[in-house]
């Protein structure tokens, strides 16, 4: 596998232990080139202990550093590997992936590419930059160091927050706003027309959609993901949700701050879903229904009426070998008439 | 949230009354700025009462006026509330929604963008508009008032019918055919070719997909939606089907006029579908069977195998909290052998 | 409908019998303008026959010609139909489709388009074709016979093997990699961010995606579908392997050489797949989890832990019509009372 960017860096260790905040237990002038996973480190590598099962690992890796809290220092102190301590290794793992993407990767030019077409009216801050070929339409506002990448498309009088980055190829339609340090991926398409038809003599009749899309701030909507422009009010994203790709949120859904849901997630028109909330890939969420906050819906589960209790809620259908699944398949269209059966023999056995 | 060009017209009642042919009750001089639901109406906004058991909510309403028929009117004459008398208020709702699009939004501009392509050999109708950066191959053909978003790209000897919209970086594949009317969104792709692959060896060879998309007149085709190219013949799409976003279309797929799916529904290769059908969202149509006319498949269903008397058809895991579902499930895997068990004691009672 | 490029040509079934290498028994004199179906052939359609099932059609096709092994020659023969005999028909027909396309469909032509912006620092093999406001960026490296289509970007440092396409609207992000041969369809997206993120006091902290995506050779990759880049190491897709569209790969999936995966699946972070496995469509495959080589999963299922035996596996819910569905879902939904219901029951009638 080639090498990538990514990879081409030499730090001390003393330097991520400063950026993170944390104790440096060991020797601070070693030199690290990647982060990895404790079983795959070299001595080149820091790794990180998230989850205490995984702590026998901390006794064989190779790593020249780990992060890990404090009750996990032992073991790598008595081997020689150095450690840096923090309260919660995880966070700081994702941290360190901030500070080395922002070593590695090339920032974004900041001005308009000279392919690009910024139509007259647009208002850009002079930090913007703007990729090839990226479209920029009359009266859109762009706010200080946003990113607008390769054939991204933004809307007449759409309006992007500071800091946030739409990546090449994706789309804000017109009038749609997305708020501050956002990342819209590519192919992710905000404020297509919500579904909405009124049907007429065995045809439907288009309901134009007269809302927008209405996004927060910190706020990730993943590559090739949909998100339907209102019929006359907005569709509302709150703060800090993170859709992954190719999620389909129909018009005037509203997801509560701080909710997360993976792939394939489809949530039907007029859904209302708390904060704090999460949804495994492929949960689907019926229209026009309720989700209360901190309420979580496994993988490739239906919700079909309100939630309005927090907990985890699951509904999906039993993988098995094909013919031990025809059986049962076959035998669960008949359930209720078993369940009738059950009552009789019931009765009968309890005169 | 910000002000959208969509809310800033204002315009008299009397007008409104005359666009939808509806009979007016009250002063037609009133103004309205814009289009709500009863509950958040102001006395500017027009409402409209499409379902029966919402009529309460006109006693209390402060809308403007109100679209309703006339059985609903006397509570808002009663109360000096306008009301505009229709047969059917939800389409004149829809067309309401049309008419006012049609006064805000800009329109697009005719001709060709200095930035887009098109190449040499294109027909293109005088009244076209072509977006920036989009590209038109040889021998495609646009009609009268066609318009080709920005980035959208119409493939070699494509085919445009009259009125319509390839919204931005939508994709119509070579040779590929859709009729007047139209609205392909942002991010569909037409024509991609079928996944066709004969097994040899171990591998799969690639069979080249010589067949099109054919799409009738008045379809609509939602965002990131993919309609494959046929392996031999057309995939056809027939007049006044309405396909929402992330919808998958396999090669050679047929669906019937005015049948309309809701997000994420995938239909598996040469699957021939009716007229007048509904599709929820997320259903799934497996392949090589056959759906009879005026079908409704609820969402998240999967249809195995072909449905050939038209009704509502149902197929969900129902969801549960997380730990009654997980003792069901369980248990389900052994459904056919409780069955046995339920006939065994069935004979013993029965002797 | 109208007549595509591929229906225009006349070509000599001598010429297509030695094209696939097979044995001409009639007049290779005989001229073939399209392939198609047995049952809707003409004298100038070639046909195949693929399934003993369909033998009888040989008896009443019209077709000019048809594939087929030597076991079925005679009834052609016997009816001065030609054959061409091969010993496998489906096989030579996907060649034929690819003879074909070659000869009807334009050449991709080479060199850089003129609207094209290919960044200082990539570097293109001579035989190139980059159309119409593609982007190829710094240090990206296209080698022999690469096919960039209109809009296509090729991020930063990625690198296309011999002879691979990307077609109209496709992205392959920085840093990321495919092998020779490959398809890329329109709208995919090769190397987003994984989805990965550290909960911090309530909120997300984004984890910076440092891998990228290597895909080996022979992978097609369908429209809309979204491959993301590893967290640490790269996401992999070996040699061989066919994805439909709007599929999700999420980051640091690993896929076995020859696996192919239907429209509309979703594979979770981490799951490691084996080679030569089929997935039937919108079948979902939950994270960290594996599965072996040779495993087939049905359409729709979803896969919650490994599967370390060859096989097929299916998990969906029966569709029925909607009042029994109903009923059978309530009962479902106390299955497991049923079950200990019955147990007591059993108990009572074997004292």
């Amino acid at each position: 596998m080639p090498s990538r960017p990514g990879d081409a860096i030499a730090v001390r260790l003393a330097d991520i232990a400063a950026a993170l905040g944390g104790e440096l237990r060991g020797d601070g002038e070693r030199v690290i080139e990647r982060i990895g996973p404790l079983e795959a480190a070299t001595p080149h590598t820091i790794s990180f202990l998230a989850q205490p099962r995984l702590k026998p690992l901390l006794d064989s890796t190779n790593a020249g550093a780990v992060i890990v809290r404090e009750d996990a220092c032992a073991p790598l102190v008595a081997r020689g590997v150095a450690a840096i301590v923090v309260p919660d290794p995880y966070l700081a793992f994702a941290r360190l992936t901030r500070w080395w993407a922002a070593r590695t990767r090339p920032a974004a030019q900041v001005g308009v590419h000279p392919t690009a077409y910024v139509a007259p009216g647009a208002r850009l801050h002079d930090t913007v930059s703007v990729g090839p070929f990226a479209v920029v339409e009359a009266n859109a506002v762009l706010a200080e160091h946003v990113v607008v990448g390769a054939h991204a498309v933004v809307g007449e009088g759409a309006d992007v927050g500071a800091g946030t980055q739409l990546r090449p190829r994706s789309t804000l339609a017109q009038g749609c706003r997305v708020g501050a340090r956002g990342i819209i991926h590519s192919g992710a398409v905000i404020g297509s027309d919500g579904f909405g038809f009124a049907p007429h003599q065995g045809r439907w009749e288009k309901i134009e959609q007269l809302g927008g899309v209405w996004i927060g701030d910190d706020v990730e909507i993943g590559a090739n993901t949909c998100v339907d422009r209102g019929a006359l009010d907005d569709t509302v994203i709150e703060d800090g949700v993170k859709l992954d790709n190719l999620i389909q949120i129909a018009h005037n859904v509203h997801i509560g701050a701080h909710t997360a849901m993976a792939g394939c997630v489809g949530v039907a028109g007029s859904a209302k879903i708390g904060k704090h909330c999460t949804f495994g890939g492929a949960a689907m969420i019926l229209g026009h229904l309720q989700i209360a906050d901190h309420v979580h819906i496994s993988a490739a589960s239906v919700v079909m009426s309100s939630i309005l209790k927090p907990g985890q809620y699951s509904g999906v259908f039993p993988i098995d070998e094909n013919a031990n699944w025809e059986k049962n398949a076959a035998t669960l269209r008949q359930l209720h008439t078993l369940r009738a059966r059950l009552r009789t023999l019931e009765k009968k056995s309890s005169p």
